[in-house]
């Protein structure tokens, strides 16, 4: 049976990165959406085993012991990670995986699973990010500052990724389309049939 | 600008690869169809300079000493390749260029240029093909174990190519669509933004 795809969305804060994932959830199609573990506090309005699950240091820290993580990393003190829990099951019955997660993470994925695919989301340019980012206008100074810092950080990771998705004005519904052909290409690549061959000749 | 993208599509004879790769040219998009140089002699019907150039053995070796080829390769006793001026002035002014090529020719593709696209069709089985080239009723029988045994040496190739397309009975419309879902998917690829990053740090 054709396993699925893991896709792994990346992009600073104020790419629309939740907004997209969140569109392309909605649309019912063959994806689970990988609800990652963190020790960090939640915020206002953010739902455990929804945005995440939210865990204690401890707790993390013998998951990590154990093995239960895809993929994990520590930013600015606090652990975010992917239960193989939340990935492999789905995988192995045919279903694609999104994760929503950063530069580092990204690239364990690719490390542990060559056919997963990395799609970078971005604004048109740095200033438009910037203008995004203080438009919220709920943020401190040296908030914004630490995530343009980060979004630096992470475009020049850009050639790391498979894909690139342009999140310009009012792109989220083309870089939702956009995410569907890649995800159907990517249903075509011989990677997901490597008992084709052996198949072929004996039937 | 945007280059335009190599795509190598291969399969055994009897595959159904140029009917397809006609049906792909027939919708107008924005692909080149290559034409390859050959030695061989023109089949009944094949007219010169839309199916192959035909040229002689002594101008595709000069070709070859000028570095006039992309790729070459031969195939009982005949030369058969793709001329640069095939491929490099389209991909630079953004046009995808299609080549219909062999095994061989499709690895020299890929090392010259990482961004090329290696499309394999193939019929279900090769028990299928068999009796799709014997059901055509026009080849002897040393041709057709000719051809059948290259078509089991091309498949073992499976793994090196990107993309597989099954061509059954009535496939012809779902690969064209299939291979229009690829090139989609490859315009979204990093490989095509070099530029990007710089872009977005200085706009």
């Amino acid at each position: 049976m054709k396993k699925g795809t893991v896709f792994v969305l990346s992009g600073p804060a104020g790419s629309g990165k939740s907004t997209v994932r969140e569109a392309l959830m909605s649309r019912g199609l063959n994806f689970h959406y990988s609800v990652s573990d963190t020790t960090r506090k939640p915020r206002a309005g953010e739902v455990n085993g929804v945005d995440y699950n939210f865990i204690t240091r401890e707790e993390f820290e013998e998951g990590i012991a154990r093995g239960d993580y895809y993929e994990h990393a520590k930013y600015t003190g606090e652990y975010y990670g992917t239960p193989v829990s939340q990935l492999e099951p789905y995988i192995e019955s045919g279903v694609n995986v999104i994760l929503e997660i950063e530069v580092d993470g990204a690239m364990q994925v690719k490390k542990r699973d060559k056919n997963a695919v990395l799609v970078m989301l971005l604004p048109p340019s740095f200033s438009c990010l910037e203008a995004r980012l203080r438009g919220r206008g709920t943020e401190t100074e040296e908030k914004i500052r630490r995530r343009l810092a980060r979004a630096r950080a992470e475009v020049l990771h850009f050639d790391k990724y498979d894909y690139f998705l342009l999140n310009d004005d009012d792109g989220v519904e083309a870089c939702v389309r956009q995410l569907e052909i890649i995800a159907e290409a990517q249903s075509y690549r011989t990677g997901n049939y490597p008992d084709f061959p052996t198949k072929f000749f004996n039937t």
